[in-house]
């Protein structure tokens, strides 16, 4: 079928069912970012392959609305689908009631499927359409019907991580849980979201792209823990443990059955994090909180933190080769931006420990690059040209860690802007790496003085400044981020973080360069204690591009620093070709 | 009666009426920050003459709850009264409620005044209690009973300000203010806040001190006004006037009976700034918003601005008038911290309409200086040496504006810290005034900014770094602030804000260094709109505090620049004497 087809077949559905308008979320029950195949349902009916965004269908209208970072991809892959794009003006706002309050009559019914939408979204959806008089249908899947071979649900091996990988044991993690638990007066805690439940079982899978989970739901109380997972994913072996660790397992599907148990409990919930389907099936009492898990999970141990240091080390010397590889080559043999990203994806595939990419590495070449997430595509894919600023912004996942790094290196004849545009943004990324600042100090503070030095020359980027890193999990995680959103969490040390300023100029170039930090104590002091970074990156920043006039003396210093560091982690695992190029690389200015 | 007398009053009022904790707190129907006297319950049943902190009494306890701005005042206050002090955690937090929780069995009754508690405030006590099942009465008041002398409301005169004041009409403000409700879907809206309502129908009083306001609500509808007043404060000519204008005016004591002739009406109301009693008085549908008014008032239009500038240079020449007085003097005459704030206040009186203080100075020598919110008192007043740092934080109330302003000075022996501490404090209030940003920014962002010479230097301040200020309205206004607390409210043209930071050494000594400054557009960028601050203030800056070697030379050039313009535009209002003396103070360094 086409997508002007499967409109059709959608609307002919919601005719028969009385449905005036149907709303197609991107998410799965789990809440998560990244999906399942099966669960890749806007890509399905319009062809959009974006990570954000809903599908509205009425009889008269389709829409997608999604944010600034999609426009230019969703104009291009929307052409001829029969929807229109729609442009939200807050990311991840529920926009689209405010449309359909707009445009349904009263009494009209609007409808979705209630495992594909966050319970805290769905209530938000609902509460304007109500008011209005509009009839909320929230078990309605249409799309099943009409998706004759819909991907089944993955049912990949999961597997457990020892101890001496993940620096705490999974009883330990839980105990944590329950004191956490009894905190909040919950008798029961039900945990949606792949990323904690990997993290709290001390267990990975592949069951989604890029982010090393596996299809689950926890369900904790004080005195029991069960995993409901398709069984077959898991060795005798690894269950046994769990078992040991008193954990037990039921079938995937068992979810809703065992929650229908839980009358007269309290049940600790992130709404935020779980479906509305499940959420409105609860009996329960409801502590709506975060998940404590997220909260203990952004913290990481020294055993994660040492695997980290190490795993910064590998990905660095595979970016090395990497850099020096295309420097040698640009020119001499057809280079893309997808042949680019392969042979990086090779390069790191050779160090001990790799999973594969933490997300679909980035490379924009010259405008591409000023698309902060594009992904090249067999029809976009530009060659590259001895000339001009190369984008890159990939990551691995290794048993030992996740990586993000962003690089922009200039393949020749480089301008007075570019180099303006690319001292102030390192400038930033060195103002954000080195702030020191007083334990309480929010997200939005350290985006702030990431910023300023863009600020000051009138520039700016539109994105945030920084999000958290999983360990050897999702490359995006919270509760903490960087950004000038009012997210009300501190930094606490252990915090694993990217710092990533940009600049951006549309038809021309993008810049952005970033490094994973990770939040240390500093010092005690009158004023209380004081935390600062850790810069944990390990990769050569392109210093060709850097004008030393538009930096103060102790951003030469750091970056001279950092490169000589660069250099001693490095070279041990060089040959000496590329030491005497990383060595050129890395020489101070 | 004593304190402890009051105390075994109020219990032997609870045991009749059964109610086994009863909490008074620091507040009005209004939810005023300035009480009237009628409303000053806590100073009548403890001492306590802070303006934040909530008693909570039962038959084996009795304790005031306050934050850290009041330890040392309560510790003193609070001596032999029969309360103790219970340090909050987070300021404003309801965190007595889990101590009842914790404290009461379930059953127990808590009682409070629902007139003196914002309706928000009470749904955050209420939660917690019901859950623990204990039973909460909102409209019990055991004061009045025993408070035989409890002042009456006051019943000052109330007056309208000519449009060359405020520059723009009631009519005007009124259809601003129905097209937000509209916008809202709302049919009414209710306002109590007291500065909101002056703002509306330009009409100030003098009901509180240091806030010009008038006691009174307001009910504005689609085609309707009313403002609840004690009629006599209003001359027949502004009653004529407010009724040309569509207001009309009904007793202070009607609200609560108008309101209940909303039913079925969809009301907008800020449950933050409304009081629980009328809260739950009310039978409509409500619309939880902020107060439109509330934004609409912090973007002040260009004659408040022309009036605030003028007025800035009427309180400098007080200001530069006192200071040199304080130079001379010192030494010679017997100067205490409540005679130098006394004699401020007379010199401020000088000045073409100036009607009072805009709040009780702080006048803090050497170790008072380290406490942000020290308050003189005969017993606690110092008396100045020619030696030590002065603290003074002062502020005027004037037909054409509102000022606060804190310099720092040293009467002699500078020591080296102390030049340090200073320097850096002035460091960030220029970074933070100097700041350049774009259109969105919050004012998180800009505390971050100022407070970073500090944070470098492993030094921070416990306050906030700004607060919006009112045109002849009160010091403290909303909804922006320049704070780290997740306020989610962009800077916007036309706001005015302190920048205040600060340095304190407990008992030692304290630095604040605080000018007013407007936000105004700057420059429209590829970026997109950018805003930056003019600086409102108009007074010299202690030159002799600052080691220039801590300075960059933008800083420097600054100062410089700001001296040059405090010179050029007090100078015309000075006598000759006067004009030698400021040219020393703002000779460049």
């Amino acid at each position: 079928m086409t997508y002007v087809e499967k409109l059709a077949a959608i609307r002919s559905l919601m005719k028969r069912q009385q449905i005036d308008a149907y709303l197609i979320p991107s998410s799965d029950p789990h809440i998560s970012e990244y999906l399942p195949d099966r669960y890749k349902c806007i890509a399905w009916a319009s062809g959009f392959t974006g990570s954000a965004g809903t599908l509205v269908i009425t009889q008269s209208f389709a829409g997608l609305w999604t944010d600034s970072r999609y426009f230019v991809q969703a104009r291009e892959q929307l052409a001829d689908s029969g929807y229109q794009l729609v442009k939200l003006n807050v990311q991840h706002a529920a926009e689209y009631a405010d449309w359909l309050v707009g445009n349904l009559p009263t009494g009209a019914t609007v409808a979705f499927d209630g495992w594909l939408l966050a319970a805290s979204l769905a209530a938000a959806v609902r509460k304007p359409l109500l008011a209005a008089g509009i009839v909320v249908e929230e078990n309605v899947d249409l799309l099943t019907p009409l998706w004759l071979d819909r991907p089944a649900l993955p049912r990949n091996p999961a597997y457990l991580l020892g101890e001496h990988i993940a620096g705490e044991s999974t009883a330990a993690k839980l105990a944590r849980l329950r004191a956490d638990m009894e905190r909040h007066h919950a008798d029961a805690h039900l945990i949606s979201s792949l990323d904690d439940i990997a993290w709290l079982l001390n267990m990975r899978g592949s069951d989604v792209v890029c982010n090393p989970v596996v299809l689950a739901f926890a369900l904790v109380t004080s005195d029991t823990a069960t995993l409901f997972i398709d069984q077959t994913k898991l060795s005798q072996q690894d269950r046994e443990t769990l078992y040991a660790a008193g954990i037990g397992t039921a079938d995937y599907a068992q979810v809703g059955r065992y929650l229908g148990n839980l009358s007269g409990r309290v049940l600790l919930l992130d709404p935020r994090r779980t479906c509305s389907h499940l959420y409105n099936a609860l009996l329960p009492d409801i502590r709506d909180e975060i998940n404590p898990t997220t909260r203990f999970k952004a913290v990481k141990n020294n055993v994660e933190i040492a695997h980290i240091r190490e795993t910064m080390v590998k990905d660095g010397v595979a970016l090395t080769r990497f850099f020096k590889w295309l420097e040698e080559a640009i020119g001499k043999e057809a280079i893309t931006e997808l042949s680019l990203a392969e042979r990086l994806r090779h390069l790191r595939a050779e160090q001990e420990g790799f999973v594969g990419e933490s997300f679909d590495t980035i490379a924009g070449y010259r405008a591409h690059g000023a698309l902060p997430h594009y992904k090249a595509t067999p029809a976009s894919s530009s060659e590259l040209r001895p000339e001009g600023l190369l984008l890159v912004d990939s990551g691995g996942q290794y048993r030992t860690g996740t990586t993000d790094i962003t690089r922009v290196v200039s393949l020749g004849n480089v301008t007075a802007t570019e180099r303006a545009d690319y001292t102030l943004v390192l400038k930033g990324m060195i103002e954000g790496s080195t702030a020191v600042f007083p334990s309480g100090t929010r997200g939005y503070q350290i985006d702030a003085i990431t910023r300023k030095p863009l600020w000051d020359e009138l520039r700016n980027y539109g994105h945030g400044t920084g999000h958290g890193v999983g360990f050897f999990l999702n490359v995006h995680e919270g509760p903490h981020t960087f950004n000038g959103a009012a997210v009300d969490v501190p930094v606490e040390p252990g915090m694993v973080t990217s710092i990533e300023p940009g600049l951006y100029r549309e038809g021309d170039y993008g810049i952005r360069i970033e490094n994973l930090v990770l939040s240390t104590y500093h010092a005690d002091t009158l004023f209380g204690p004081f935390l600062a970074f850790e810069t944990l990156t390990v990769c050569y920043i392109d210093t060709q591009l850097v004008d030393t006039s538009l930096l103060e003396t102790k951003h030469t210093a750091w970056l001279n620093g950092y490169h000589a560091a660069v250099y001693e982690r490095l070279a041990p695992h060089l040959d000496e070709q590329e030491q005497q190029w990383l060595a050129k690389k890395t020489a101070a200015i």
